[in-house]
């Protein structure tokens, strides 16, 4: 298809679809002649999921353009999975050595392997830090209960990433680390939104059963 | 104390302290002469929640203004706790009718009590339609994994609060909607990364127990 049809299946005007282009998060198209380049369903694909990671995860160009490499399969898997980890870690203020070395051992002590310089843990310091500055440190019995949640769709996340073929696991776990998790932070706000009808109406949820961890 | 030593005690620079006593978001000291105010340990304590809002919750000056407001307890308890609910919803574009309608249909076939104009049902609609977009619809079975994950943590977080004296309330739900948050996507992420090492060595992770849902 030409870029205007590519453009307007996507949704997006023919500027956007060329800014992609120059910046490289949308492969060029194949040369049909001196001014026009044909486009195919991969490349709607490919704007869509752009635009995915734009309107739901709020990825920076620059971050995108980071990522597609590993997802065009540039990098070895574990490189391109590792560029998915550091791409989609919470961003912030620094972690002290010491809160970072702390969150280190919380996680340990749930029995979780994790390498000590892993950018998730300085997120998780930076996140129980400001708990202990407002007075309200996380205790362990309510930590259990998040990393239990954690790891309940953790290992949903890599079943589904693992399960798919190698070439494309890091645009899967891409889609887990952004959009699922913008999945659950809605299903997270409306579960409350539930409990706290039910509560005040005191009509009981029902208890369904939450599998083994 | 004095406004040298509120700023020092939190960190912040005066003109940072000055700028949110200009804006409402630190309520006024008690003034104790012509050019002096005093400020209590309850003014440092606001400072530092202002400061996690914005650097681990991102929250923008407006929308803080805007909960403190429901903090200060110038709200009804529940019109409180829907201030927390809508300043805290995940901001994007707008989804369609049928959409929001399906995502109500979604999670009341969980057995939800969700009420249908609910921001979270178009932040939920949201990421839906995004993994249609791109030719990865959510599975029921992966729904149903992620609505246990976000019940177990939402049931916990709900006792935390209604379990304060009622004047604290809508300040825990801030803290759990920002903070926590934060907290359970680094844990997300480092469960994830758990079970990748896990699996690429062939060491099985511990089975714990996730207590009924």
């Amino acid at each position: 298809m030409r870029i205007s049809q590519l453009s307007e299946r996507a949704g997006l005007p023919i500027g956007t679809v060329k800014f992609y282009l120059r910046t490289g998060l949308l492969p060029a198209g194949r040369q049909i002649n001196a001014t026009q380049a044909d486009y195919t369903d991969s490349h709607l694909e490919r704007l869509r999921l752009i635009r995915a990671l734009i309107e739901v995860g709020r990825l920076s160009v620059a971050e995108i353009q980071d990522v597609m490499v590993a997802i065009d399969g540039a990098l070895p898997i574990g490189e391109g999975l590792a560029k998915v980890h550091q791409v989609t870690s919470l961003k912030g203020r620094d972690a002290s050595d010491i809160e970072v070395a702390s969150a280190h051992e919380l996680v340990s002590s749930l029995g979780w392997s994790i390498e000590p310089d892993s950018p998730h843990l300085t997120s998780l310091a930076r996140a129980i830090a400001a708990l202990d500055s407002i007075g309200l440190p996380p205790s362990s019995a309510r930590l259990k209960v998040y990393a239990e949640a954690a790891s309940h769709v953790a290992r949903n996340d890599v079943d589904w990433v693992l399960g798919a073929p190698e070439e494309r696991q890091v645009e899967l776990a891409l889609v887990s680390a952004v959009l699922w998790e913008s999945l659950l932070s809605s299903l997270r706000r409306l579960a409350s939104e539930n409990q706290i009808v039910r509560r005040s109406t005191g009509v009981p949820a029902p208890r369904g059963t939450i599998p083994s961890a």
